[in-house]
């Protein structure tokens, strides 16, 4: 495999990572934390779900469109994933988030440093 | 003045209304909802503010790029925009939100009359 | 299977199917048409593009946060999607487009009856 | 005035470059640009500009919702601005961009530097 080819591979699977905990982070916290409330409607953890959907989304869409700030974009969502993985796993009963947030955060994190 | 600048400036208004509205409903929802709690983050209503901050954003964007399709975005705009004037007004203490929401919904409705 | 149940796959079908739709959509708009230029980058064209990405997300979204608009935001989106499909058989050279964009109509059809 | 309000001023500023910023980037891509053509459309350009705009409205959203991470995305909103204003001045004729880019890369470096 060439490296153009290795990057294109390795692009896709970010914005696939991207996208699933998009979807996941805004699924969750619009119907599961709205519904559970207590802890999970608290301030602080809502904000981090609502935040890591929308820079999940903006990091998707720079690499769909071949951005050359897409590492920066990646760099970001990897913070916020980690952020909010982390969150989760202390409010308990959200794997699926962490899962996806971890997932996604190692990606970006590659991406990051490939791209400089 | 022609019809062609009377058109620019209903969209520039409906434009400008959309944004407002967009940044009402996020700020609102996002601080003084999450902050309240109670009525103000049951699940029906907060949802009814982030799809209003959403279909408003998406709104003005299609007209900003002169998009075919406004008239249809701003038609069901309109439709969210009223059902957020009236959750927000039967909860009360939402004055900005209601006048926000009221007056996006009035220049959406314009909008997609004037454009059929 | 239960009433629920068949929903709850219905609409994560058309989750699916609006979100394939905007990565095609905004990937092509972004790689292939900039680069290809002529036809591709024409106004009439290249707006719709860029529109039913967004509207797509949008849809998306909706669905992910269980909005009652959803089937109103699958119905705009529908129209969309089927403008674009057609816009970029005439073109030629836009298969995946075209599939992307027909599946997507498709699916939102069924959802914008489905929930009314 | 004191340090909150004082934040909260400079913030809602921050927010306002932002919203224009994206507006102007939007409204010029998708119209003056896609009609003009030539060097308006190449891939590099018109690719800048996007991101400008989608970028512009993240950050916006973030300051919208407080959220922690908002120095980060005015850190990168900032760097792409200033790729934007540079390449629209390199072009000509698009003094109302090299404005609001310039103007949203000041604001949002100033925030990047507060929030830290």
């Amino acid at each position: 495999m060439n490296h153009s080819s290795h990057t294109d591979q390795a692009m896709q699977a970010c914005i696939e990572a991207c996208n699933h905990c998009h979807q996941v982070c805004l699924q969750t916290a619009m119907n599961h934390c709205l519904k559970t409330g207590g802890k999970h409607i608290e301030a602080e953890h809502f904000r981090l779900m609502m935040n890591c959907a929308e820079i999940c989304q903006t990091s998707a869409n720079f690499q769909l469109s071949s951005s050359h700030f897409s590492h920066r974009l990646c760099e970001v969502c990897a913070e916020v994933c980690e952020a909010c993985a982390a969150d989760c796993e202390k409010l308990g009963g959200m794997d699926e988030c962490v899962e996806a947030c971890e997932q996604c955060a190692e990606s970006c994190r590659k991406m990051a440093s490939a791209q400089h």
